[in-house]
């Protein structure tokens, strides 16, 4: 049965013994196939059988790939697939060196997924021949697993997530088996070296099992591996470390009979498979002792099975059979008669019959169905994906008399509506962050739900801890990405909260899956998954306490770069546009979305119902702020996105009005960021009459940003009024220790803002220069304060809007709701 | 002796024996006075020495700062000042948990390297109450270790990063010890977690020694650390996996006597310091044998000597006093008084005399002069620094008898003149790079001069494998940024070379980095150091191998981000434009260069003397390839910036040169990519006049780019002929397999730029009709030959710059050269 989900499934275990000789020749027919069809796609564009001489016109011009790691992928799948045959444990297999993407496609050929999903490539020799030809071919497949290939979900191009994905799909998923194949390389990596420490964070009872095989050819592009080139004792010392049992599979060096080495995985695997059972077993019957899970080394030599020597060089066992071990095929007889002998040495005749489909004893190693390994529903998570049940965000609103009149911490709000998520999806939601879920002020609340997930030792005293808790956190932002990203692909749901600044750990890692989401989507057969989820607080604005190196905002400026079809970025400003960006954003699938947002008390702006409107259209006048004239255009556009922003924008708009009660001020707030751009460039994109009828064409607009300013200038350089627009935001300035002295030292202050505007619109007058004299007297004055006592200036820390300063009527430019935050 | 650099000298051994009682005291006493000048620099304003009733007026308003790990890093510091005195061994002190910075502060300003620096926190009453009040204040100094920290070169705000530094300090520095403190939050993170493997990178006769010490405190922010939730045994069994021998002192806990502890750190440190004496003896004697270095568990509580409980919660030994363990000391008398207790217990009036300096005792601990760990010029790397011996780049020019007219491979040719700059500098400029040195091509060359460095196990057949090698691969590009910072910060110099796409790994790292850079040139005490210098190759462009993964122009975008006065861009687009580049940027200081470059076979457009020439105007027109006529202006601008874009933009340009000879247009490339930005923004940055100069206040501009074309937009939007700029460049569309089809796909090649050009000049008459569907032929030609053959169509790949067309008369327009290039 795949996912069950059923608590009381027991873990087939099996006797140990050897292969039979039926088994055995059916392992090692898999294997040798598989060994062929990869070679085969590097190599060649016609004779895919080899059934006559080979002629260099059958060798592709380019020849693109990976060999080395190759062998040894399909090694695995192989015995995997006895494995699964036997016991019926459904299996995903990750694979940390991903760039063995031919191995990859040609086991799921092998298995008749590959067909199934790809008519076009057919279980014949005509399909060989297509299988060949599309692999790294203009047209046709990436040389990597990708997300084109059936039973992935880790593209592996970039190197360290292997065991992070494999946990994040293993969790909440009691019945799963996730092998994952570390590469010795990809084990260099940080991501990958603390990916081992995973371990503490399942439960038996609530979550698969992951069985990491780290895969010790001994070389990567050019050098030797670390692993491979420490004692034995020292890698089994380093296993063990990480809180595993390790068992060594070791063989195939100096031509070595593979078949001595079938032997030994399968009674390994036998083995490790019984001891999972085991662990199961022993969870089930109320032993909460972590487990030492097992873990498989299997050293083998890279390359295994191609030429041994090339040239006169060493190609077997060494860095050389990393991409194409033969990569001068078609430039001498010699060479191409190499490569025929190499691909005859698998005896393609016997691995094939007369249509060219594989031989029965091939396809009766596959298991049935979706226990195929690359027919596994969990790798197509959309398939398995079930909408979150959603608590009204409604009922968690804040009362908002007028604006500004009550204060809240907006991320300890969200975190009451978050905690009902985590009780009505008890099994596939969670919230992952890196020690950062207390402080970004998602407790209490959320801890009145579940705790967070901790399966190493327990001391008296400890708080929210629990086995089988919603929430992960372990400080490595990798780690939470990978595990996150993990848990979507395999149709769950989550959001990853984080410090701003840190977020650019997983800058890499955000590239990976958005360029994973890019490709899927034009992908039929793929379904959607759930959006990635960020939540990013402790935002550049705020760091008091931990100053320069905590600032940070960036991380938009890098999303952005990526495919409009993927990408999405919100700045709700108070607790109630917090509520409804969230709820859209836990609605969503196949984005990333990108939210900032404040965790300190600050006001709230509008009502719930306010809230909606104003996020359903991403953008919108504050009409109770401006001091605008219905039927007239304003004078001056202030504009904000982002908490702080937003703040001293109205602080702005409260002194212009009180000073310039004459000047038509229209106060702008952006909640969704990608409204600036044009419709053309982004699906929420603005029209240019749109933005025209918010921004004006031609009236001074000063906007006033969350993150690096010129970014407002990439976003509306096309626009008919960019000529006017003044940006400011936060620049590389240094540190600070209060808020406001913090948004003075990057200009973003309300009194800066004040005098931006009185530079700008013409012709007003004597009041100007006294205001102006003014603000910079303000300035001063909070400058002079902060040094002196350690704290803002209560003028500022203490202002607040003054609702019964509205003078303005309410504007309403006739425009149509827009984006798809609905 | 202090970097003696004599690889004869003899490291000290001495027998561990208990400390004698003076000397206990002693040690004892620095602990409890950097204890108690911690505590007050989190929160007194006043009465610093305690010589009166503690007052809510005395304590700070706002309370800043990181208790928790503080009492932990100076009872290390207290240890090694004693060894050190008696060793004198010269001891870099890196802290990972930085956010312990009042523990820094306090000890420099024990041993009097604070006042030396700062006059004005003087040894008195009167400096310590400075001292109090700057830390973490307004106007003040941050609450981390940070550049204004002497004695540190590790900030630690963003964490995982202190053992990487920590071998990039001792790299090259055979007498150096550096202590490592490990915090166990930091150990969790991925570059920490590999880090560890650094020691298979040290040679224990040209490097100096890293002693980490993992600082098990139990916690973190809200949650207990990994490490100190694991069985001793298998905390053991991952250190010694990691190739150490580990030593534990434990202590503290249940409010134990501290002068156990401290006797137990003492002989605990003995033992470590003389089998470090014995090893760097062996490797003297010719054992090549891998060591196994010492290294120390320290399990003292969190927050170690802070009041036990506060308001009925556990504190010590508990996450609860990681930031401020009393933050609400102000709010009642008793918590006042329980402040006013927990300073008292240090007793201050026996730690410092009537004029508020240390007393005798204390200051005897400190060692003399350099030997103190805060004034140890290592930690000032710019103290120690020496230029670069760089052989002259003109040497290694290729020939380029006319533009285009021969071909190389740009990276391999930069190898020959960087084989000869490892030559001249045996001891203090190494290459960095993610196993991808060979890949990127600087070999065959530079494996000429020196191997790759490897102490671990070498097996029959290895190649460019050296004990000593100057060239560092390990594949993590956390590991080679982080020991490059390391050895930049201690005055050397380097580079890092990588994969474009995957240089984002170290996004935050850079960031990190920047930030600190920018910190220290407004730091008189902190000298220069070598710029920051990367090398980026398999450039988004010529992913013909690795697909969609391995595409990211985007690191530009995200270092632009920060502080014009250290970020700059440089994309040279041949062989000696790189020459000429890499040249200016190894002589640098104070910088991150960020110099992107081809490796692929290209052609050659600049003579040497042409390429130094443009790389010191930074930008400059090619006459040779335009079309325009002197004394007129040209009707169409073509610019260019990156390697396969001038490839491009030429080729346009000869395609029209041929249609439309009587159309005027002007060639621009750009290798300075900064000179784009008003000079107001960046020192580097045109002024307007020059940028109309070059690009015309009003003639279409089509620029071909190498990265996001929005940066274009971005650098250049105040200028006044942005609104006829049309920027082209990569953009996320997916994946091909050869390359002029990647620039197909991107729309970057040749017959759209044509077409760009067609569509914006006025007036071309009925010829641009017909050249437009050529243009369009051609694509489609070019498109269908890809997916017919596997590779590029004949009449793209063998087109070649006829040098006979060239048409055009020399044009000069006046300029000066600019930008710091020189």
């Amino acid at each position: 049965m795949v996912n069950t989900s059923d608590k009381t499934f027991l873990w087939p275990t099996q006797q140990p013994r050897p292969l039979s000789d039926e088994a055995l020749a059916s392992v090692d027919a898999w294997w040798r196939a598989a060994n062929y069809l990869s070679v085969g796609q590097i190599y060649l564009l016609d004779n895919p059988l080899l059934r006559e001489p080979l002629t260099r016109d059958h060798i592709k011009p380019r020849l693109l790939g990976h060999w080395g790691t190759t062998p040894g992928l399909n090694f695995i799948y192989a015995h995997l697939n006895r494995a699964i045959q036997e016991r019926k444990i459904s299996t995903l297999y990750v694979t940390g060196p991903g760039h063995g993407g031919p191995g990859m496609v040609a086991n799921a050929y092998l298995d008749g997924t590959y067909t199934e999903i790809y008519s076009g490539v057919e279980q014949s020799e005509r399909g060989v021949k297509a299988l060949f030809r599309q692999f790294s071919f203009p047209g046709g497949i990436p040389s990597h697993a990708s997300p084109e290939t059936p039973g992935s979900i880790h593209e592996g191009g970039e190197l360290g997530y292997a065991l992070s994905h494999a946990y994040g799909a293993a969790f909440d998923n009691p019945d799963l088996l996730v092998a994952a194949v570390v590469g010795d390389g990809e084990a260099e990596t940080g991501p990958l070296a603390t990916s081992w420490h995973s371990n503490k964070f399942v439960d038996p009872l609530v979550d698969g099992v992951v069985l990491p095989i780290l895969h010790l050819n001994g070389y990567k592009i050019a050098n030797p591996t670390i692993l491979a080139r420490i004692p034995e004792e020292e890698l089994l010392d380093l296993m063990r470390g990480y809180g595993h049992k390790p068992y060594i599979v070791s063989g195939g060096f100096n031509e070595e009979d593979p078949l001595l080495v079938h032997q030994r995985m399968a009674e390994t695997l036998d083995e490790v498979l019984n001891e999972i059972a085991d662990i199961k077993a022993r969870a089930l019957a109320g032993d909460t002792e972590r487990p030492r899970w097992p873990m498989i080394i299997l050293r083998t030599p890279k390359g295994w099975t191609c030429p041994t020597m090339i040239d006169g060089l060493k190609v077997v066992d060494s860095w050389r059979s990393h991409q194409v071990p033969l990569s001068n095929a078609r430039d001498t007889e010699a060479h191409t008669r190499l490569l025929e002998g190499w691909l005859a040495s698998y005896h393609p005749e016997e691995l094939f019959d007369e249509s060219g489909a594989p031989v029965a004893k091939i396809a009766a190693l596959a298991p049935e169905g979706n226990l195929r390994m690359s027919a596994n529903p969990v790798s197509n998570g959309g398939l398995l994906r079930k909408e979150l049940r959603l608590p009204d965000f409604h009922d968690y609103a804040v009362d908002v008399p007028s604006p500004g009149a009550t204060t809240d911490e907006a991320t300890k709000v969200l975190g009451t509506w978050l905690a009902d998520v985590i009780r009505d999806n008890p099994d596939n939601f969670r919230i992952f962050g890196p020690d950062e879920t207390a402080s970004n002020r998602l407790a209490p609340a959320v801890f009145a739900a579940t705790g967070k997930t901790w399966d190493a030792e327990y001391h008296e005293g400890d708080t929210n801890l629990e086995r089988a808790g919603r929430i992960m956190e372990m400080l490595s932002e990798h780690q939470c990405q990978g595990w996150l990203e993990g848990y979507l692909l395999t149709g769950r749901h989550g959001l990853f909260n984080c410090y701003e600044a840190f977020i650019h750990i997983v800058d890499s890692m955000f590239n990976q899956h958005a360029k994973w989401l890019k490709v899927t989507r034009e992908i039929p057969w793929r379904r959607s998954i759930s959006s990635l989820n960020y939540l990013l607080s402790s935002h550049v604005w705020r760091q008091d306490h931990n100053g320069f190196s905590h600032q940070d905002p960036g991380f938009i400026d890098h999303v952005v770069n990526k495919s409009a079809d993927v990408v999405r970025v919100y700045l709700p400003f108070d607790a109630n546009t917090l509520l409804s960006i969230y709820d859209h954003c836990l609605r969503s699938v196949d984005y990333v979305n990108v939210v900032v947002a404040g965790k300190q008390p600050a006001p709230n702006w509008l009502t719930m119902d306010q809230a909606v409107a104003h996020c359903d259209r991403g953008l919108g006048i504050f009409d109770w702020a401006g001091t605008e004239i219905a039927g007239t255009e304003p004078d001056v556009v202030l504009a904000a996105a982002g908490e702080v922003p937003t703040l001293e924008i109205l602080a702005a708009a409260a002194i212009l009005r009180e000073a310039m009660p004459d000047l038509k001020v229209r106060v702008v707030n952006v909640v969704d960021l990608m409204r600036l751009q044009s419709e053309a460039d982004h699906p929420h994109g603005l029209s240019d009459a749109e933005f025209d009828a918010y921004f004006t064409a031609d009236k001074p607009i000063v906007f006033a940003y969350h993150g690096y300013p010129w970014l407002i200038h990439r976003l509306t350089y096309k626009r008919h009024g960019h000529g006017n627009l003044h940006a400011r935001g936060y620049k590389e300035n240094g540190t600070t220790t209060t808020p406001f002295d913090m948004v003075m030292l990057n200009d973003l202050d309300r009194y800066h803002l004040v005098m931006d505007v009185i530079d700008r619109v013409p012709g007003l007058g004597a009041r100007a220069g006294v205001l102006r004299q003014e603000m910079q007297d303000a300035r001063l004055r909070a400058r002079d304060y902060t040094r002196a006592f350690g704290e803002d200036i209560p003028e500022v820390t203490e202002w607040v809007w003054d609702a019964n300063g509205i003078g303005a009527t309410p504007v309403d430019v006739g425009l149509s709701t827009g984006g798809d935050n609905v």
